[in-house]
């Protein structure tokens, strides 16, 4: 015998669990219990604990030995509240068998109601309730959901034709109203759903090959491992992976009495919310059917009839109201819904049933809501006296939060239309427009005002213009750092990436998606946060106009410590950041200039540089550069004026700056006075095999020192020009791909001279910050010399993960997809800090840096800046602040405050 | 006034030192000291410390203030012992200034003679000795050292014209010699001599714009500070670098009073081994000169004499020893000799000099000596009873011992000969031969018995077959860690890489280095272990012979711990290895059958597998690969039997087996009735931005479970025949790349199953070791939760380096250089272990490994393995084994029984 509770009752006015086991009971199981605390009618029932789920398939898929005493003692019990008793012959107690995880997985897990319907108690349940057609109604919902659940599904059946029995049997029905010609179920007469249900036995032994099992015991073990086994469903699997939820969790198991809503038109079913869940109004909000089972409901079988008035809507607003036909027992429903407002402090999701206008609760849980509507729901419970502001803050997930600032495609016009691909969800929002499969077309549409949706294979840095003209971006390979993806997630562009389904034809200016071809002019709809994508024009929506907006961001920074910054290459995206609320610049990539718009000239100058032969050529050439990068760091210096921006020194190969067709290198040949083979060398000197981790980052700048010397210049004249007209620049510079304090050493030297003869030529004193990337594993190993010298440290989140996983981001993606497939790894690290590995990295880097520099401030410039989870990680890591693109901003404040709170 | 000491003196039977004051006094000092302390006869002097050298170069290059006070008192002591005055006009006492390092650099700091000599002093000397000749050439002797430098060098004056004051001084001595038609400088008389001097005096003040310094005061503090200048000469630095001397030991100074060589024919001065430093042979070894100092014999001015008969050879056996004209002095040194080898256990390299008559020892240290010699020495000197077994193992280096692995060139003879050209020390010893441009005239050559070197751009896994029937390789690109280089060392083939002086035309058939043209079939000479290039052919010498060796090896396993095995792939290779000592096959690449000889085969079934189209088409290519496979296995599983042997799964990425020009592909489409551009597309996607950071190692064998399966299979049946046929198979499979224990769990489910069915074909139990590859840097990090599954971890250094310094070895070679150039890195990281950063991480896996199993057994099978540095870097890791390619077996042996003893 083992020691350990497996099952816990409820019931009667009282409970033996409540709201805060939810770890253990499930969140049905505990909430059911919470509600019998508050005294709310709730029928009587049992949780068996997650715990009994977990031992369950530690024990190979057994039940512990002695669950099913347990079980049937709690039985018991429901029967002594209930005054009913099972697998009783006169007065039957039936059961629902229903799963419960920690966290709502809506649908994803396995139901079984009125268990207890057979050959032994139906005749007694007909004598009581004087209701055959009730009865046989019951017993045939039973038999489907039986027959289905446990035993098909749990038995791991798959039929050779794909056909469920669940379909076979909804076939059955269908096909018998057709005969009859019924257009409801409830115009079924009793002995015709007696008929049915023998015909389904009859249809379950054929096909399944075993009996409908007669015996109510059996049937509650059935129903209970049913449960147990659905944890494991394909689909229960495929949602834990993406919702995040650990497969060790587990479902608990409610077996609960049964009530009826289908008893008869005082007996009806309902849902509702106790505001409103996509616009967070203060209105009770749902919807009901009567003479019906919950699942009537839930499946949308039947148009369910508006909860009340607020509830009608154009489609509804003809049908019934509870408000309406039952106004008694709607009031004692409201009722109700204030007490759990005031219990939870939140919004709740309910399911009730009533029979024979009895009213029970079935359920309640907190609810699911759009990111307005917790925005709103959240300021109304702090105006209303229901939460703290710490409160408020912790409302919001910062995806909800992120929802607000991108304008959206409207998911209720989505649901109208199908989905015809799926890719990466690379830039948030939505976007509508016309295909363009050139950036020149892109740009042609751009001019016109005609909104575009660019349409790549993958986009590289020559193609910044055009994505820039697009609305939104659509590629057919790249992951979730891919060019496109930063490149758009900088500016809050909707985009999708790794789109495998979509085959492009610019020489026929067509795109084939599965099959179907489109045009260029066609129109196709984006849903970025998603990865979704439409072929027809979808209504937008714009949240952002939200007026509670700012007054919850002020919340925010009420408990946020850690710094939030933008990653920012322009005086536009940095201004824009300022306007999101970013407190400095921690990322400039100087190379940026050589991208997009207006890059010709400076772009000119560096292909000048490259290709220079000696010394002398590539100092001049670089001297005719330099004005640009000035140019270019004072401009968005003046932006930040007062507020700190970090420069990153040049860090990528410079083969990515050389032009890649036969074409243009003849072009850049011709001019450059060259032979094409002479150039052709030069560019195919520059080649590597591997140059993510060639001649790039700092390397650069020790092989040809006049690089850093131009930059330093670049960067100290900018700032000296702004003191000589009265600014404030807080100029800090940073060097990228570091991997030892000797580097950091042989750059200095170089900026110590450029900045001496800097300060002479303009009579200022340039205060600086001189700081390292740290983006490579022995980095951070090293990091303790590293701090002797630098300043600061930005971690680049996306080269470390690289390195430390030995993953290119350039290929890997697929590798990636088939890791998360295969449970190797909890989600792409790419997104998501990889705590465990990366983190210790991260955190030992940390640690070793302020141990030789006490003060040494700490931020990170990678895609995880943005990402709310590793936010966290960094706060609790001690870092000093984080940056992300512009349109993350806010989201970073966020999950920087939540981090704070959490860590009271 | 400081309180460290800076001056020991010594001298008159007794020092203030001894020899084991290296580190503070110099090799030089501390053995001049030892040496009075032996009672031997030694010039009295002084030894300024290193820590002066640092305390200079730390104050700005300024003497430290109360330095040369300590000096004055130093020389009084010396005074007081030899019965001379310093600067005095009557008795002047002369002194030499003379660097010293802890660590012998011979040749690379600088020497100043005859330190004293002025208008104050050389009268009083004349009268004194009555020999103005030897007073005159002792002084133009003082004025052309102290000139090139004091004067010149310590200044950082660097002539324009390349041309420095010692070469104008010496071509005045030419230039008068010739005048005079003298042939040897023994001619010039002593008012020659005066003339000469003073012409001397005044081409320095021509050349340099200062005078000489008549002052013998300033003259002792231009000679101390020269010498600690000389420390950081261009000479030393590089010399520095090249044997891994740290920059900041800094160099001792000695100051001792002169004795002359040059006094008559009575005087002399000679150097000599107290062994042969070439065979070992027990034989005084030496060579003197009558009448000259110390420099003429060391600078080759002169021939020198034999020292005795033993050192006669057909050169110089018409010449008088030393034994024959002075038999007194010379028994005198012989028993110099004998107390000088009883104090130190070892063979010495000394200098003497010979003053009318009377012996004086001017420098004793340790020989170098060849690794043939040492060997011999070592034995013998265990056989005389002078030193015990742990001493002679410590007695050898490890390159030493390589030396005697590998056919060299005979040293003698090249430098006879000048080198064309240097590249990489790719595989050690020596090759000859005529010169292949492709591999098929390599194989043309082999077939026709003809010793050639294949010269290549770089080489690539189709050239294997050329590869192996060159006698060298020179490659003009790639690093110590190409594929030429790999595969070299692994053979203990002699190659050179990255030797971008040669240009090489195919079509021409021709080969140009730095202009000069070199048709095929010409011969040239290739050292293996320098880098060295020759356009002749150079004589070569078998070092293997040496009966000593097998006897030297097995002291070396009386002391080792550590174990030692082989990186293997056919079982030739194994054999050899086992031959050479390896106690099993730490790496054993299944893909080593798609390379090289006999590789067609396999190869095409490989390449079915990669261009499939479905599952079933890739199982199929992939049983028809398994036998292939199998019988691999089981050749060297044979040849090991009883002995480990470790499977690495396929690793590379599939591209690299696919033919890479368009005719081969053409001919693949054909055989494989694909189209050309169905085959190219398929190629295509195969193609990786970052090959290394992609689809290989486990990765592989999880995107393709089937490729997993068949290796399992083949490696399971092979041990299952082996078995059934009553061999000792030890089996141990590792998989690659691994980043998380859940691949390994992925992988091992496969094995698994796979075991079952191949040990219910054969009847039979198979027993075998699963583990894991550690060369991710993430691996290291979660290395505790890898070894819950891992029965034993072998550490990929090479890939791990790469990781974690963020260095493809494909294309930052040059970048590796710079740093070297720069002090960035202090050497190779794929040579020699990056201790500081990558060691780190290796640590760490092993200490995390064995945290959770605590009998983990744990390897390298990295190039490092064979690097003896790196070596006991493992051994202190607590490293089970070390594996390397067969001939470096030996060497890491030797390393790791050194490093055992060193932690005794």
């Amino acid at each position: 015998m083992t020691a350990i509770k497996y099952v816990y009752t409820f019931g009667g006015k009282t409970a033996e669990g409540k709201a805060d086991m939810k770890n253990l009971l499930g969140g049905k199981g505990a909430n059911l219990a919470e509600m019998c605390l508050l005294e709310l009618p709730v029928p009587a029932g049992l949780t068996i604990t997650t715990e009994c789920c977990t031992a369950y398939y530690a024990n190979n898929c057994q039940l512990p030995a002695a669950l099913m005493d347990e079980v049937w003692a709690g039985v018991k019990n429901i029967e002594n509240i209930m005054g009913l008793k099972y697998d009783d012959p006169d007065n039957p107690l039936l059961v629902s068998c229903r799963s419960g995880a920690r966290s709502s997985m809506p649908g994803m897990m396995d139901t079984v109601l009125n268990i207890g319907l057979s050959s032994k108690t139906i005749p007694g349940l007909i004598k009581k309730t004087n209701n055959p057609r009730f009865v046989y109604d019951s017993y045939r919902r039973l038999i489907m959901m039986y027959a289905d659940v446990v035993m098909e599904k749990s038995e791991g059946i798959e039929p050779a034709d794909g056909k469920g029995i669940r379909k076979r049997l909804d076939d059955m029905l269908d096909k018998f109203k057709e005969s009859r010609g019924y257009k409801s179920d409830t115009e079924i007469a009793a002995d015709e759903l007696l008929e049915l249900a023998n015909a389904f036995k009859a249809k379950v032994k054929e096909v399944l090959g075993t009996e409908f099992p007669d015996d109510a015991r059996a049937q509650m073990e059935g129903g209970i491992k049913a449960v147990f086994k659905s944890w494991n469903g394909k689909k229960a699997i495929s949602y834990r992976r993406i919702e995040g939820i650990p497969d060790d969790w587990g479902t608990a198991v409610n077996v609960q009495a049964m009530v009826f809503g289908n008893m008869g038109d005082n007996s009806a079913t309902g849902v509702a919310f106790t505001r409103n869940p996509a616009t967070g109004d203060n209105q009770f909000y749902g919807e009901w059917l009567v003479n019906a089972q919950g699942e009537d409901v839930v499946a949308g079988i039947r148009t369910p009839n508006p909860l009340n008035d607020d509830t009608k809507n154009e489609q509804n607003k003809h049908l019934h109201s509870m408000q309406e036909l039952m106004p008694e027992t709607y009031k004692e429903l409201c009722a109700i819904r204030d007490i759990l407002e005031k219990n939870y402090h939140d919004m709740l999701d309910i399911e009730f049933t009533i029979q024979e206008n009895k009213l029970y609760m079935l359920q309640c849980r907190v609810g699911k809501r759009t990111g307005v509507a917790a925005l709103t729901m959240a300021l109304d419970m702090l105006h209303e006296g229901m939460i703290s502001e710490k409160e408020v803050v912790m409302r919001l997930t910062p995806a909800q939060l992120d929802e607000l600032l991108h304008p959206i495609l409207d998911s209720a016009d989505e649901k109208m239309h199908k989905v015809i691909a799926k890719g990466l969800p690379a830039g948030p929002g939505g976007a509508v427009g016309k295909i363009a499969l050139t950036c020149e077309k892109a740009l042609e549409y751009n001019k016109a005002k005609i909104n575009n949706i660019l349409v790549r294979e993958e986009t590289n840095p020559e193609d910044v213009e055009g994505m820039r003209a697009a609305t939104g971006i659509l590629t057919a390979r790249g992951g979730m750092t891919s060019h496109a993806a930063l490149v758009a997630r900088g500016w809050g562009k909707c985009c999708i990436v790794g789109c495998d389904a979509i085959d492009i034809n610019i020489a026929a200016g067509t795109l084939t998606i599965h099959g179907e071809k489109f045009k260029e002019g066609d129109i196709i709809s984006l849903n970025g946060s998603k990865g979704w994508v439409y072929d027809k024009e979808i209504k937008m929506i714009d949240a952002t106009e939200n007026p509670r907006f700012q007054e919850f961001m002020r919340l925010v920074d009420k408990f946020r410590t850690m710094g939030v910054r933008t990653n920012a290459d322009t005086p536009e995206d940095a201004q824009n950041a300022v306007n999101f609320g970013a407190e400095g610049v921690g990322l400039f990539r100087i190379e940026h200039m050589f991208y997009g718009k207006n890059s010709e000239a400076p772009l000119a100058k560096l292909r000048n540089m490259i290709v220079a032969n000696t010394t002398e050529e590539r100092v001049k050439a670089l001297n005719e550069l330099e004005p640009y990068i000035r140019e270019a760091a004072k401009g968005t210096l003046k932006v930040m004026n007062g507020k700190p921006l970090t420069f990153r020194l040049m860090d990528p190969p410079l083969h990515e700056f050389v032009p890649q067709t036969e074409e243009k290198q003849r072009a850049l040949a011709k001019d450059r006075g060259l032979t094409y083979e002479d150039l052709k060398a030069r560019i195919d000197a520059l080649h590597e095999v591997n140059p993510m981790m060639g001649l790039r980052g700092v390397r650069l700048g020790i092989v040809y020192s006049e690089i850093t010397e131009t930059q330093f210049r670049a960067l100290f004249e900018a700032t000296a020009e702004l003191l000589t007209e009265g600014y404030d620049p807080r100029l800090e510079i940073m060097v990228p791909l570091t991997i030892s304090v000797t580097e950091l050493k042989h750059q200095k030297a170089i900026a110590d001279r450029v900045q001496q003869t800097v300060e002479e030529k303009f009579h200022v004193k340039i205060h600086y910050l001189y700081g390292t990337m740290i983006e490579i594993p022995r980095a951070t190993l090293v990091a303790d010399e590293i701090a002797t010298v630098a300043e600061f440290f930005s971690f680049g989140t996306n080269d470390l993960t690289q390195m430390t996983f030995g993953f290119s981001r350039d290929d890997v993606n697929s590798i990636i997809n088939t890791y998360k497939d295969e449970k190797i790894l909890p989600n792409d690290p790419f997104n998501t800090l990889d705590q465990q590995g990366v983190g210790q990295l991260v955190k030992l880097g940390t640690e070793r840096g302020r141990s030789t520099r006490p003060n040494l401030k700490v931020g990170v410039c990678g895609e995880h800046g943005g990402d709310p989870a590793s936010v966290e990680f960094f706060f609790n890591a001690g870092f000093n602040y984080v940056s992300c693109s512009p349109f993350r901003v806010p989201v970073a404040r966020l999950a920087a405050a939540q981090a704070a709170i959490k860590k009271m």
